[in-house]
């Protein structure tokens, strides 16, 4: 038997299809990750994906791919060429994306009890930053990393695509207000350090500091952290320039506090 | 006496607009800087700035800039939104574009005598990746960036972008052999030290090494430093991966290489 790749007009393909929007994202929770490689961190998370639509190329380059997708009983169906290319946002889309539900848990789940290091990101606007912060957290051995206030999706394709299979790794929340994740934090036993410009510490001079378990809080690409919120972490922490430039790009900034951490950590 | 803003079809109008290719800036070495930030570094360095084409509300916006400009020598052109559009690849022009000078130099000026941290970029292929490796290198105070290989062009508008300016403050050289910049380092009296995933030293207990003066190291984005080039450096340095993340993003590896060495020369 033979069967028939479902074409673009298809039911399910155009359901799908809406998930490039966030507002149906949301409503529904549910997300597309796009590839092999995020489509592979997805099938290991239990429950996570719904369904792979993949083009029979792709399908015949992915045999463990497709058997995985089975033994998680999540359905492997046939689209054709176009059809993929309507679910993908890739200029050359691999063959095989996955619908998958929502991964972010409430806050108060993430800091019961509370993991040594997390990465806490206010108003962070751009999905390639977001997505980098996620991956670098997770490589960093962060606990949880919590999008805040006005931030950017983290079921955005480019967050998906920018962590590199890390937003399958790493446990995530998104909290509405960054004043309230930060008190949170801090009741859970963390320390809160602002990553700040002009903030009063040096971030090469705070070993001491470093090892305690800590929430880092991160602000936005443009406008980096508004006062109320930098003046309510135990500590801001400035990451020194030593050459000409006026400031660093905020996941270069994450990966330096996160890692300075886990240094600390380590040691 | 009014002076008509020029339009697309002008001649030196079409000329700058060329230069949004690598090939035409390869001939003329010369290169666009978008928007009044990169405008305002570019003016700062010698002879760097030929002419600056702005709107005529660009040139109210920025008064100092335009005088800036006309002290510095280069001339200050009115054109209309469309000319001006047609020379920028942001989506919102800034209203302001200057046709520079390319800026690299002789690798073997920037080594006579050697800075104590080089960034030595092989076949970095993505523009962004690129920029942002030039602003961390300013930032951690290197005192030179290689672009070695089949690396991006330095000059590519999204290089330019991402460097935030850096591009016009930290020397930059570009050699066509990445092996022969290496050992170009080491006869000028710098370790080599390789970033690699697989790399023999751990950088959190590599300070002893890091106190030397460094050139770093760093590949491709997808397939990382060819066996043969990592095995011309000094030592392979590998970032601890604590989490479950496979691997970290090039720019964000090349920050905490780079900061890891400006931390061992400051202490």
């Amino acid at each position: 038997m033979t069967t028939v790749p479902l074409t673009t007009g298809n039911g399910r393909v155009k359901e799908a299809r809406k998930l490039s929007r966030r507002s149906a994202r949301s409503e529904r929770r549910l997300f597309l990750a796009d590839g092999p490689k995020a489509v592979e961190s997805a099938i290991v998370v239990p429950g996570c994906v719904v369904e792979v639509f993949a083009t029979p190329a792709a399908t015949e380059r992915h045999a463990a791919l497709s058997a995985a997708a089975t033994a998680a009983e999540a359905a492997w169906t046939l689209v054709d060429e176009r059809a993929l290319a309507s679910l993908s946002d890739a200029v050359n889309p691999a063959g095989v994306v996955a619908v998958c539900r929502f991964l972010d848990r409430p806050l108060e789940h993430l800091l019961d009890p509370a993991p040594r290091l997390v990465a806490l990101c206010a108003d962070v606007r751009d999905p390639g930053n977001a997505g980098t912060v996620i991956r670098t957290a997770d490589a960093a051995g962060a606990g949880a990393v919590v999008l805040a206030g006005s931030s950017v999706d983290a079921y955005n394709p480019k967050t998906v695509r920018a962590s590199v299979g890390s937003l399958f790794q790493v446990p995530v929340a998104v909290a509405a207000d960054p004043a309230d994740a930060v008190r949170r934090a801090q009741s859970a036993g963390l320390q809160v350090l602002a990553a700040d410009g002009a903030g009063e510490v040096d971030l090469f001079e705070a070993d001491d500091l470093l090892a305690a378990p800590t929430a880092w809080l991160f602000g936005n690409e443009a406008w980096g952290l508004p006062e109320e919120l930098a003046a309510l972490a135990d500590h801001r922490v400035r990451i020194p320039i030593l050459g000409r430039a006026e400031s660093l790009n905020l996941s270069t900034a994450a990966a330096l506090c996160l890692y300075a951490s886990a240094r600390a950590h380590r040691v």
